[in-house]
């Protein structure tokens, strides 16, 4: 006989998993690459702190739950590193079977109100939706700029490069970010070369 | 000429050494152990599930802010294994000069108000905060049942230790979650002998 909270234990334990998926990201002292549940842990931070830099009004609750659960469709399809190439569509597919299965794992009524945070979180059209993928965009540039580049090295990324993946995104939820940060990636990259 | 979102920058970037604050528990794979950023997260995600546990009616919301500033002392102050040995008084001491170093890197308002999250978490007086510190108690014996024992063997910890240290904690906000914690960890002790 499996209980209510056998089956909210057992989401837990299988979210444990999240904690060994490894992010193209290395940490600012540069010692290791950073696992995707620490780093949504760093994204809660981001929105507490970071609030008042939202383009529209936004709840700040629910903005931090969709930034608690983005990622965990990772622990079946693995993340996606932002200057690698991907199968879009593949990795949408990748993603929407992770949230079936996972989410799965819940009680029906908890499993409906997360998948329906997660899609929110996914499909990006509300003001909340929109600043937590601003966050999620802003968070490895900021990381990069003090690890002295980051993952961009491994990457060979270009300004121009971040101006397109990156800047364009956080641009929609969060513009006064995006002039904080392309000011410091030109710097960086000047200083560079 | 600092500017609010440079402090705001710069606490996030010194929040990023919680990615490095080693705690006893082990990851459920038994992989390696466990970070305080990644465990943070892990407890938001807790309170997300586990909401209809608490005691009383709490404030999800307000829970899981505590959660993600709970730990952040532990840069400077260190990790306390619930089952070592540590001298109380010099922890708070510790802890509390922490908090006012690292809240301190932020915009006065923002300081003030993250810094009293953190007070009431560890004050513990309120609904919100009994609750938040109960999760903070029943993750890790979650995690060590899926471990195998975990880091109870690395501290020859007693089913009468779990009760006294972590029992009394959790039956404070969520009595429903100990219950279930101590079936689980009676059977686990009884079939380990």
């Amino acid at each position: 006989m499996i209980t209510r909270l056998d089956q909210q234990i057992a989401f837990l334990n299988e979210a444990d998993k999240l904690k060994s998926i490894r992010r193209a990201t290395v940490l600012a002292d540069r010692s290791r690459a950073e696992n995707s549940a620490e780093h949504s842990w760093h994204l809660t931070l981001y929105a507490l702190v970071l609030a008042d830099q939202a383009k529209q009004s936004v709840d700040i609750s629910r903005v931090i739950k969709m930034l608690i659960l983005h990622d965990l469709v990772e622990i079946d399809a693995g993340d996606n590193p932002i200057f690698g190439n991907v199968d879009v569509a593949a990795m949408e597919a990748a993603e929407q079977n992770a949230a079936n299965r996972i989410f799965g794992i819940l009680p029906n009524d908890l499993r409906d109100e997360l998948y329906s945070i997660w899609k929110e979180f996914e499909t990006a059209q509300t003001d909340d939706a929109q600043f937590a993928k601003s966050l999620d965009r802003f968070q490895p540039p900021m990381l990069n700029l003090v690890a002295g580049g980051g993952s961009w090295t491994e990457y060979n990324v270009t300004e121009q490069m971040i101006e397109d993946r990156i800047g364009s995104k956080i641009k929609i939820g969060a513009p006064a970010l995006w002039d904080y940060a392309r000011a410091k990636i030109s710097a960086f990259f000047k200083s560079a070369t």
